[in-house]
């Protein structure tokens, strides 16, 4: 009888990793072992579902995430899609393909890194299917959460007169990356494919790029208070997420320039390396902070709340009548139409 | 501005593509389009949930099948988990990362079987996420299902005294991949990668690997009477599955040679070919029939309700007492060990 290793393999990597109390609040009854997990329904609550899939070679290189990180960051893309419409993440199912270089040590650093996000968010990791592959690995993550019946806050809710906000600052992460690939190319003589070493960047700009945070708790405050209106999450880049409420809403955003957050360790890098910061805080994917937008009359209550949740919170425009689209006003007053841009996985024919 | 082409695809190969009422029956208040989809609970409703990953060349290849079919089996095979627990599948989330030998025409023809599955099986499909990749396409499946609480049939309740069932022959499906593969072989230098000829074997061996019918009839019926103990479905070969029943369960199952039903166009190929049937019957996987077990006084009562529902029912063998493990009864009344066979996606190191 040959030695089921995939079977045992899958339990490693998946059995005993959360405690009870995690299965528990998640109305989890049965885990990943069966050919499908049960969950319980929950009354007055609507479920959230999404799914988002990490490829190597198009999301992310070797050279610039750990295996821990990749695991880490496809189960945060999806927990900020849900923290998006205001919702609780509880569960998520993860398929992994795998190729030979992923040898089963690098696929239980991945897993260790998933489950470090799941226990930070409280989420149980419920089903999992990890196959193989011929040539790149490929992280898919569906994450399901609850929301109060009624009350998801989605992107099409921005009217003109409203507020438009952040929940933190955009770019680290592109800039991140950046740092991460220049080292990269200096270095790409001596590289080691089995063995990557990590390039030193400025570490919360690295931090933010392999581990970002999505924004569980603004959302929520945003749902629970009932003054978020519309609502984003910064995957694809701030102009792209905009254009996405703008024409869902049927509306126009304004964004001005001077209210843009930028990270102090932004502004330094960009300097050092002589680029404006402007581009990737517009243009830089992967941020995981909320876009939104709120009614003016919740504004100085919506700032006190975040406040004493110790959460940032930037007014960074307003919204307009006119043809759904995005300006930018500059300081000087003047405004110019930005463009989507983002990352357009099917840019040909 | 840039078009946005990927936006735009992913809505064409999605939007509208299932009537209202699919969506009105599975509980869904918002589909595909924003961050999450937002579905309602269901009181005295447990939710089962699945994920399934179909790699190119690991788990199939364009000379086998075509490309609406990669889309139909990679929904199926995951429809398959959830009957295995006796539940109703409901909605699906689909993650497709395509390399560039995957245009946009042949990611819509994946998309035209998935929806051919999900309109089969009144499954809404309410989330995507598709990228690009560098080498090959994965597909991978999230199905979301219902099932009355605490009824969810696991693997684990075979027990001594028990028969055991199959809700349709196994084997086709490797029978008919056996048949495409040596075609293939055989037509190998005249091979087109961009528009295969798929190769003509017998059609419903073909079909059983390309389109497998999951048995959702057969698993309502075997909960909704109470009489189905375990249920597993056959993803990985019978014998394989046959272990995994026995170990979660704790108990010895007896499989009787001489009542394993062998299609006749298995049969027929199998004689041609000079090959064993016996050996698509126990190893080849793929079939997505259910093996499970029941009590003998309800055996005849179940056959009635399959015969009257138009389903096949074979009851293939008995649950003893004894070491966990599945054992063959041949003919003689032989009883021989059955190694667990399956596909193993990772047998070294």
């Amino acid at each position: 009888m040959p030695p089921l290793d995939e079977f045992a393999r899958i339990r490693a990597w998946t059995q005993d990793r959360q405690p009870k109390e995690t299965f528990e609040l998640a109305g989890v009854s049965l885990g990943i072992g069966d050919d499908a997990a049960v969950v319980n329904g929950a009354p007055g609550m609507q479920w959230l579902l999404a799914v988002d899939t990490m490829v190597e070679r198009v999301h992310f290189l070797e050279e610039t995430m750990g295996d821990a990180d990749v695991g880490y960051k496809a189960l945060a893309a999806n927990v900020s899609d849900i923290a998006a419409m205001g919702g609780v993440p509880k569960h998520a199912l993860v398929s992994v393909s795998a190729p030979p270089a992923w040898n089963a040590e690098r696929i239980g650093r991945l897993y260790d890194g998933l489950y470090a996000c799941a226990d930070k968010y409280g989420i149980a990791v419920i089903g999992g299917d990890t196959t193989s592959a011929p040539a790149h690995l490929v992280v898919s993550v569906t994450v399901i959460g609850t929301v109060e019946s009624g009350r998801a806050i989605a992107r099409s809710g921005a009217k003109p007169g409203q507020f438009v906000f952040l929940t933190g600052p955009t770019g680290l992460s592109a800039a991140g990356l950046h740092g991460m690939l220049a080292k990269s190319d200096a270095e790409s003589d001596g590289r080691s494919k089995s063995n990557p070493k990590l390039n030193p960047v400025p570490s919360r700009l690295a931090q933010a790029h392999r581990r970002p945070s999505p924004s569980v708790k603004a959302g929520r405050l945003l749902l629970e208070s009932g003054w978020g209106a519309s609502l984003n999450d910064v995957s694809d880049g701030l102009a792209s997420e905009a254009w996405e409420l703008a024409e869902a809403s049927g509306a126009l955003l304004v964004l001005r320039e001077s209210a843009l957050p930028v990270s102090g360790e932004l502004a330094s890098y960009a300097s050092e390396q002589g680029k404006r910061p402007l581009d990737w805080v517009l243009y830089g994917g992967e941020d995981y902070v909320l876009l939104g937008t709120a009614d003016p009359r919740h504004e100085e209550a919506l700032k006190a709340r975040f406040r004493e949740e110790g959460l940032p919170l930037f007014v960074v425009g307003e919204v307009e009548e006119g043809t759904p689209g995005v300006v930018l006003e500059t300081p000087s007053g003047a405004r110019k139409p930005l463009a989507k841009g983002g990352y357009n996985h099917f840019p040909e024919g």
